[in-house]
């Protein structure tokens, strides 16, 4: 993308933020928030259920668009990561939202509550028009 | 998840595959495919460009139910990885939608024309429940 589109485009991703009161289906832009969680004890099935029962209270929060919770498919090939517990995928429909979400007190007791649990995050947020 | 739950939901995973002529909404399972593509020449606002053509055409693969293709978001915490130049997200209904659209003519044309660009690629594919 050349910069001067890339600048359209973060400027479009703003404007779209500012009509959050829009109905969904007006939204022209979609945040995708994906972390992986990387257990201190990834072969404890209850750690995992324990995570896994924190998520599940975690997408109440208002600002999800869409949700998904996985584990590791069993596709293996070089290019492959694979060596995460879980994989926790939420749709915005702004950076603003996603940053209501970051503070939200049910994210913020989330982590209080499950953060123990895990060593390490990966987190990749991107934005790309909705299609 | 225990391993008897695991293998359980493995089970469930197939059952869904053998059903993926059944509405979409019928299906219980999602697979997320998720790619960050690492260009040979990240400032190049060219190959940038060419790879979301490419992608562009690799979103017609009949097998993928829902694409997002986006970039880097300004958020920049220490557990965010931003280093890749393009994020590409698909989902499927089974594991065996995705194995078609690996094979898929579409597939094989994109990674021969355009292969080219990347350095490397990292891939996160997950399956969980549809919610």
């Amino acid at each position: 993308m050349k910069e001067q589109s890339r600048r359209a485009f973060v400027k479009s991703s703003v404007v779209a933020g500012l009509g959050a009161s829009l109905p969904v289906s007006a939204a022209k832009t979609l945040f995708v928030h994906h972390v992986y969680f990387y257990l201190k004890n990834p072969n404890s099935a209850d750690d995992k259920a324990k995570l896994l029962e924190g998520l599940n209270k975690l997408a109440k929060v208002p600002t999800i668009k869409f949700v998904h919770i996985g584990t590791p498919a069993t596709t293996n090939r070089d290019v492959i990561v694979r060596d995460y517990s879980i994989s926790w995928l939420c749709f915005f429909d702004s950076l603003e939202e996603e940053e209501v979400y970051q503070k939200h007190p049910i994210h913020l007791k989330f982590v209080k509550d499950y953060s123990s649990l895990w060593e390490k995050v990966a987190v990749y947020d991107s934005v790309g028009p909705k299609r």
